[in-house]
C-alpha cells in the first residue's frame, strides 16, 4: 500500500468530508528548516554563524518514506494520518501514527525513533574497573587472595562457574521529540539519543546483568542472602544498588550527553530551537519511562489507565524555576519578578495586598504590592500554556542553548533542564498481560484534546475489533488515536478542525506510539530472530 | 499524683528491675545550657559574644512541672517516663509522654508545645487589602460599581448578607522540637513558633474563612458555580486557590519567620545549636502536618497506619544538597566531593572505576576515580545516620546559623532549610472516626526502634483496654509508646537499655504526642468552653 492509499484509508475512516485534491494548493513545503526568527513566540537568538545542517528535515526512519512522500505528507489542509510502511517490522510490533499541525509551522516539528539496541560490554578499562570492584568485594567477604585476573568479571564469580555468562543483551528504545522554533534539534535527537543510551548502558552492562541475574535468583529468598551489594554504605534494602538503578543512571547521563552534543554541534552546524523528549526503554522485563518535557506515557490495561510520566512545564516546575531565580538573581536581573501572584498586577494594585507564592511555597500568603511586583512574572500566563520568561512554553528537553528573551536579552537556557524524570514498571510483577494491554506515548498534540481515559477507551476499542494475529493492529490503534485528536475539517475550505464531540480538535503536530506490553515482557520470537539482520538496518 | 508517683507507675508497668534509689548518683543536672563546643559530633562555632539566655532550659509548659520536678526528671539512670499533670486540660485531649536520653546529653534536647490558638483578623491595612481584592473580583464579574467601602470583606458578599460573619476561629497546634548541640533553639522555638503561625493565619483569616465557607457550601455543586477564584491565572480546578492553600502558606512563612527570629535573637542572646521540628495544625476540619526534620507523624486508624510526613535527613535530601553544592561550588570549596559513591574511596581506588550519583540522578553511573574523588563526600556515612559535611545529622529545622565544619570552617547553614514539607488530611472526608483513631507524633528517639506498625499496635492495644470516658487514655497510650521504645535496663547497674524483644532500645530523648482524630474533627464541648479561660492560660 503506498503512502497516498494509506493516508486515504485513514481519512475515509474518520472523516465524512472529501479530502482536497492535492498538496499543490499548499506551497509551504519541506526541504529547509524554518528560520527561528520566524517563530513568533520565540525570542531572539544569538545569530548563528553556521548555516549548514548536519541532519536535514526528515520523517522517522521506520516510516521508510521517500523524499516525495515526505513532501506529500506535509499538507496542512488535508493533515493525512501517517503510519509505518512495514508495521510488522517495528520493534516489539509497536504501533505508530503521526499527523502534521494545521498550519502553525511549515514542518512537522515532532520527531520519533524506534530502535532495537544490541548491547555488548566495552572491552578494556571498563572490564578491569569492575574486576577491581568485584575483587574488593570478594576479599572482604572471604579474605582469600585473588590475583589481578583480567577475566574476573562479576559473571566469573566462583559460585556461578557453571553458568555461561554472555555479555550481550537486547533492549528496545522508543523516543518522541516535540520540537519548537524549528525541527532541527528534534531531528538530531531522533538520530542520536539512542546511541548515547546504548553507550551508557554498555558501560555498566556486566555489572547490570550480574545484578539482574542475582535479583532473579534471589527473588523470594531472605534478604541477607540476596545482598550482592556494591555498597556497604547503607544496610537498608531500599538503599542497595539494584540493576534498575544502573539503567536509570544510564538514561539520566545519556540525556545530558545528548544535550551536550547539541551544544557542541551548534558550534559547527545550524541547530536552532529545542525539543521536549520522552523515551521508553524496554529492558530485562522492566519498562522505563524517561521524561523531560510535556510528552506523556500512559499505561492502559484491564485495570484502567495510569500515567507513567508527569508533564514537566513552566507551570508544574514553578518551584524549581523560582528557586533558581532566588539563588541566582542575576538570571532575571530587574526585568522579571520571581514571585507568582494570584492575579495580573497593574499600577492600580500598588500598596494593595495580593496573594503570592515564592520558591519554597506550595501554599499562598499575602503581601503588599510594591513597584518591583509590577515587573512581568518569571512564569506568565498565556492563552494556552504558561510561559517561562515571557518566551517559552517548555521547561525541559534538549537544545535552546542560545535562546534569549526578546526585550532584555536574558539567557533562558540556565532555567531549562535536560534531566529526565524516570519511572520504572516491573512487567514481570504485573497480572497476566493480554494483547490489549499497551503503553500509549504521545506528544502534547494528543493530550491537549484527549484525556488519558479517552485515549485508553479508543485503544481498547480498536484492539477489541482487530485480529490478534494482525501485526498492524497497534498501528491501527495509533492511527485511531491521532485521527480522533485531529478531528475533521468543519467544512473543506475552512481551516477549522473539530472533534467528533464538536469541540476544538488539536491544531498541533500529533505523534503517537502504542506499545504492546505483552511483547515488552516477552519479545516475539520472530522479532528476536530478525533483530540481527533486517531490524538492525534501521539503526 | 505527684511526679515521682507518676514516674514510678510507668516504670513498674514496664520494668521488672527496681529503679536505682535517687538522682544523686548523677551529678549532671539541669540549670545551664550545654556549651556547644562540648558536643563532640558538632563542629566549631563562631564564638558567641553573648552568654545570656532569653529562655532558660525547661520542660513543656503543659506538664506544669516545678523546677525541682524538672531536675528530678532528668535522671539518666532511671529515665522516668513523664506525662502531663492535667491530661484533661491538654488541647483536644491529646496524650503526651517523654523520656530523657540514656546519658548522651545532660539535658533532654527534645521540646514540645501544645496550644489552642484563638485567631482574629488584624484590623487596618489587612482588611483594606482584601477589600481591594474582593472589589476587583466583583467588578469583573458583574461590572457593578462598588465604592471603597472599608467594610467590604469577603464575608460581606451580597449573596451571603443573611449569614453573620465572625472574624474569629480556633485552631490547635502541636509541635515537637528535637534539638542538637544544646537545647536552647528547641526551647525558643517551643515558646515562639505558635505565635508566628497565629500571626500568619490571622493575616489571611477573612479570606481563608470565606473560602472555607464557600467550599463547604459548594461541596458537590458544579465546579463553575463553586469557583470563588482569587485567580484567573489558571482555569483548572486544581489550580484554584483554596482555603487550605492559605493555611499551608501561613505555615510555610511562619517556619521561615521562626528561623529568622532565631537568627536575630542570636545577636542578643546565647542561642547555640539547632533543632528539627514537626507541627500538627488542626483547623477547620483538616489536619496539617508541617515537617522540617526527622520527627514523624503517623496516622493510626482501623484501616492501618499511614505516615503523614517523610523524614527529611541528609540521606533523603541528597539531591537537594548536591544540587546546592553544584550550583554554588564555593560552599564546599576543595574540601569535599559533591558526589555520592558506592563505597568509601581510598588511594588504592585511584584510576579504578566506581559507581556514583550526582545531583540530578536517582540512578547510578560509572566513573574513573580521580584525586578529587578522594575528598570526603558531601554526605558521609556514620554508624547510625549519614552526616552532612562530616558534621551534622539533620538537614532541616531551625537554628545552626553559626555552625561551621571542624576542619575547614565552612558554613553549614546554607545547606540547612527551615522550609516544611506539608501534608493535609481532610478529616471530614474520612470514614466515621472512632475514639481509637489517632495521630502519633514522635521524635526520632521513638522511630529509631519502633516501626510505624508496631507503634500503631501499641496505641490500639492501650486504647482498647481503657475507658472511653477517661480523659487520660491518650496520655496512657503515649506513655506506653515511650516506655516500649526506652525499654528496660538490662540490669540495674549496667547502662544498657533493651527492648522487650531483646534488641537495643532507644538511648535518645523520646517524645510522643497521641492526638485523637475524633476531637480534631469535632472538638469536645467542654474543651471549647474552657478555651477562653483556663486553656488560654497556657499560652
Amino acid at each position: 500500500m503506498d503512502i497516498a492509499a494509506r493516508v486515504m484509508s485513514v481519512v475515509r475512516r474518520t472523516s465524512t468530508s472529501e479530502p482536497s485534491t492535492s498538496s499543490d494548493s499548499n506551497p509551504q513545503k519541506v526541504g529547509k528548516v524554518m528560520d527561528v526568527s520566524d517563530g513568533a513566540f520565540i525570542g531572539g537568538f544569538i545569530p548563528s554563524i553556521v548555516e549548514k545542517q548536519r541532519y536535514p528535515y526528515t520523517r522517522p526512519e521506520f516510516l521508510y518514506f521517500s523524499e516525495e512522500e515526505i513532501t506529500l505528507s506535509s499538507d496542512h489542509t488535508i493533515r493525512p494520518v501517517l503510519c509505518p510502511r512495514l508495521p510488522h517490522r517495528m520493534p516489539l510490533y509497536a504501533g505508530y501514527a503521526e499527523v502534521i499541525n494545521a498550519g502553525k509551522t511549515i514542518q512537522n516539528e515532532d520527531q520519533a525513533s524506534a530502535k532495537m539496541l544490541v548491547l555488548t560490554q566495552h572491552q578494556g578499562a571498563e572490564m578491569n574497573g569492575f574486576s577491581e570492584e568485584k575483587k574488593i568485594e570478594s576479599r572482604s567477604s572471604n579474605s582469600a587472595e585473588i590475583d589481578d585476573d583480567p577475566m574476573l568479571t562479576p559473571g566469573g564469580d566462583e559460585s556461578e562457574k557453571s553458568t555461561i555468562f554472555s555479555l550481550r543483551a537486547d533492549a528496545a528504545l522508543f523516543s518522541l521529540f516535540d520540537g519548537h522554533a524549528g525541527s532541527a534539534v528534534a531531528v538530531v535527537a531522533s538520530k542520536c539519543l539512542h546511541e548515547h543510551v546504548k553507550s551508557r548502558l554498555c558501560e555498566v552492562l556486566d555489572t547490570l546483568l550480574h545484578l539482574d541475574r542475582q535479583e532473579n535468583l534471589n527473588f523470594g529468598k531472605h534478604r541477607s542472602e540476596s545482598s550482592y551489594s556494591m555498597s556497604k554504605m547503607n544496610e537498608e534494602d531500599e538503599a542497595r544498588i539494584r540493576s534498575e538503578h544502573l539503567v536509570k543512571g544510564a538514561l539520566e547521563t545519556a540525556f545530558l550527553d545528548m544535550d551536550e552534543q547539541i551544544s557542541q554541534d551548534k558550534q559547527v552546524w545550524r541547530l536552532p530551537g529545542g525539543c521536549a523528549v520522552i523515551s521508553i526503554l524496554v529492558f530485562l522485563g522492566k519498562l522505563y519511562v524517561a521524561n523531560a518535557g510535556d510528552c506523556r506515557a500512559v499505561m492502559v490495561t484491564s485495570d484502567g489507565t495510569k500515567a507513567l510520566s508527569k508533564d514537566l512545564t513552566p507551570a508544574s516546575e514553578r518551584k524549581r524555576l523560582q528557586e533558581l531565580a532566588y539563588r541566582n538573581p542575576e538570571l532575571i536581573g530587574n526585568s522579571f519578578s520571581r514571585l507568582e501572584y494570584s492575579k495580573k498586577l497593574t499600577k492600580k494594585d500598588l500598596k494593595s495586598r495580593v496573594l503570592y507564592r515564592d520558591w519554597f511555597m506550595d501554599g499562598w500568603a499575602v503581601k503588599t504590592v510594591k513597584e518591583c511586583d509590577l515587573r512581568p512574572p518569571l512564569i506568565s500566563e498565556s492563552s494556552r500554556k504558561r510561559r517561562l520568561l515571557n518566551t517559552i512554553g517548555v521547561s525541559r528537553g534538549f537544545g535552546d542553548h542560545h535562546l534569549l528573551t526578546v526585550d532584555e536579552r536574558l539567557s533562558i537556557k540556565p532555567f531549562l533542564s535536560a534531566v529526565p524524570d524516570i519511572t520504572v514498571t516491573h512487567l514481570r510483577d504485573m497480572n497476566v498481560l493480554t494483547d490489549k494491554d499497551v503503553v500509549i506515548v504521545a506528544s502534547d498534540g494528543l493530550w491537549d484534546v484527549l484525556s488519558n481515559e479517552d485515549a485508553g477507551l479508543i485503544v481498547r476499542s480498536t484492539l477489541g475489533s482487530t485480529d490478534s494475529a494482525d501485526s498492524s493492529r497497534y498501528t491501527q490503534a495509533a492511527q485511531d488515536l491521532v485521527a480522533a485528536a485531529r478531528g475533521q475539517q468543519a467544512s473543506p475550505n475552512l481551516k477549522r478542525w473539530v472533534l467528533n464531540s464538536g469541540g476544538h480538535a488539536s491544531y498541533d503536530d500529533i505523534t503517537v506510539f502504542v506499545i504492546p506490553l505483552k511483547y515488552c515482557a516477552a519479545p516475539p520470537a520472530d522479532l528476536e530472530e530478525e533483530e540481527d539482520d533486517e531490524m538492525l538496518d534501521l539503526e
